[in-house]
């Protein structure tokens, strides 16, 4: 098989873990006779100052002629302390979801038996933790009219869902659950929201479709609770763009492996696979990244491709590096390997 | 002091939490001198049930006329399981929060030492952990226009916000902090929406006037993580009503105390005290609801009237009753006591 995959690397560490998740392509692409071709593209703060746009039409393009794009990290704290600042990394975020298409954000939430030290949580609630997310990511008060009044002093924004958003979503989440443990969390604020009450009433109407899972309804302050309190509740949970922004960061940091965990945003023309990590501006260049979300997305990517035995080794090799102890600092301060070492054992594992 | 207490009992387990929180303000008012009238109204689901609107005209009359109102919980079952039912208890809630204009939340969450392994964090996460939200409780997109398109395949819900509400709940947030360790987390997402770019705004403008306390900005999606990570970093966080719903619902399960934790919802005309938990309903009438919450309710209740000595005994009597292991079901399943046996022990020693 021939692969096209644009590589949008970023900003701060985007470049180092980029290039490890490359080379554990590289060596499933070796091992199982696939030829891969990469086509890098600008995107986020780095973008901005090259060519004033953080999602520039050229960069549109290459994601629209790829297979897959594979992304590294948006962000610089130079916009962030700069309120006047005219474009943002975000709004190039922001712009690739919405001209990719890429309507729903899934984010796996997974335990590693030998970090769970990490965890914020009691041993007994996290231990064996094991949900996904599903966001719905270009619909919602993110993309609603939002402005000012002329004198300033009131603001506004507007949240809207169609039906068929909402539909669209639904079956990615009740298709997760199917190839899950057939469990499904719809979260929302029904008992308030108009929005969400088309949510609720989408979902009821489609139930029925898929007899062999269970659904739930979860108000979104209730799902915030029962996140931390029994997060071995969950299997498939799946909301609007809002309240998965939060609930899908609080449920990172339940397992302690924020670093680990893989993104993939799934597209009507391509998708695009991430780590949930920042560009953590501090460590660029340093070689101390920890790769291994990046690399684990693209073991997403792999799947997504229908490459599974391929993806499954990606996997394989990240669990044995971390059983190993082959991992960077913020894993292991006192025996720390460095970014690239963690990607050449990972390449060479493969 | 003659004290005029609304009491708004509601339904499930409410109306015996109230009478153990009365049984504790009787015992301060004998103690130091004051007089106290009840008057009781209903509310919630009882209040459909009796006379069709879950927040009656004559109920809203008597908090008018009161000093304060203590008040339970409400919800029943039967409204949540029917789609088409046209009036529910929610809605007396959101009634009741316009009319008497309680525009802030306010919910402090304490750790109680000797009940922090109840709580799903690890102990060196959560033990000293102290902080309050401050949620803004009458504006944004649970108030804002909402509704469908005529052919029901569309939905929407607005988030309006003036300046002029954002400035009242930031003067109440800001003054908490100067009573307590002077830090104030604004909780926003300033980087997305236009109404939260106006409390940013408006949060920088105010902070001039504050000289001694320390302003942190930080988006939901990060606030709703470093919640579970670093308890310990908040001091008092302010935010709007939606995310304040979320973030303080999340807050109250870190310390494993929920059952003990109460709340204050402060008002242009009255204030209003309650625990921050449910109705309860599958205890209802079995003398085994905790009532400490709502005790709790009433030590704020009190400080609200500047009653400040009285608040500190009945806050006393309830550490005392907890160390002395004088507690129900919920904490200690082996040796529990009844509500009203919790109840008459805090009065008696107060
Ligand atoms: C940067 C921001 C616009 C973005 C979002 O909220 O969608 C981020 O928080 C994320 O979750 O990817
Ligand atoms: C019942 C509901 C409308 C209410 C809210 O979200 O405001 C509740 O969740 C609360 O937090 O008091």
């Amino acid at each position: 098989m021939k692969l096209n995959i644009a590589v949008l690397a970023g900003d701060g560490i985007g470049p180092e873990i980029v290039a490890q998740a490359q080379k554990a392509i590289d060596a499933v692409a070796t091992k199982f006779n696939h030829e891969v071709e990469y086509t890098s593209a600008l995107v986020g703060a780095c973008a901005i100052d090259q060519v004033g746009n953080p999602y520039p039409d050229e960069t549109h393009e290459i994601c629209m002629n790829s297979d897959a794009v594979l992304f590294g990290a948006i962000g610089d704290p130079k916009f962030d302390n700069d309120p006047k600042a005219k474009v943002r990394p975000e709004q190039g975020l922001l712009a690739m979801r919405k001209k990719l298409g890429l309507y729903a954000n899934i984010r796996p939430v997974t335990t590693f038996p030998s970090l769970l030290d990490k965890s914020p949580l009691r041993l007994d609630i996290v231990e064996g933790a094991d949900l996904v997310v599903v966001r719905e990511l270009t619909g919602g008060i993110y993309f609603g009219d939002k402005g000012r009044s002329e004198d300033l002093t009131k603001a506004f924004d507007n949240c809207v869902y169609t039906k068929e958003e909402i539909e669209r979503i639904l079956k990615l989440a009740f298709s997760y659950a199917e190839k899950r443990d057939k469990r499904l969390t719809v979260v929302d604020k029904a008992n308030v929201l108009a929005t969400s009450r088309l949510w609720r009433e989408t979902a009821q109407e489609m139930e029925p479709d898929y007899k062999d899972i269970a659904v739930d309804y979860m108000f979104v302050d209730n799902a915030a609770m029962q996140l931390i309190q029994w997060p071995k509740k969950f299997d498939v949970m799946v909301t609007e763009n809002m309240f998965g922004d939060i609930i899908s960061d609080e449920a990172s940091v339940i397992t302690g492996s924020l670093g680990l965990l893989p993104s993939a945003s799934v597209g009507t023309h391509t998708s695009v696979f991430e780590p949930i990590h920042g560009s953590y501006p501090q460590a660029a260049g340093k070689d101390i990244a920890n790769p291994v979300a990046t690399i684990l997305s693209a073991a997403m990517l792999l799947e997504s491709l229908d490459l599974l035995e391929e993806a499954k080794l990606v996997r394989e090799a990240v669990n044995k590096s971390i059983e190993e102890g082959i991992v960077t600092e913020d894993i292991n301060k006192e025996n720390a390997y460095k970014t690239s070492e963690v990607g050449d054992w990972i390449a060479k594992y493969i």
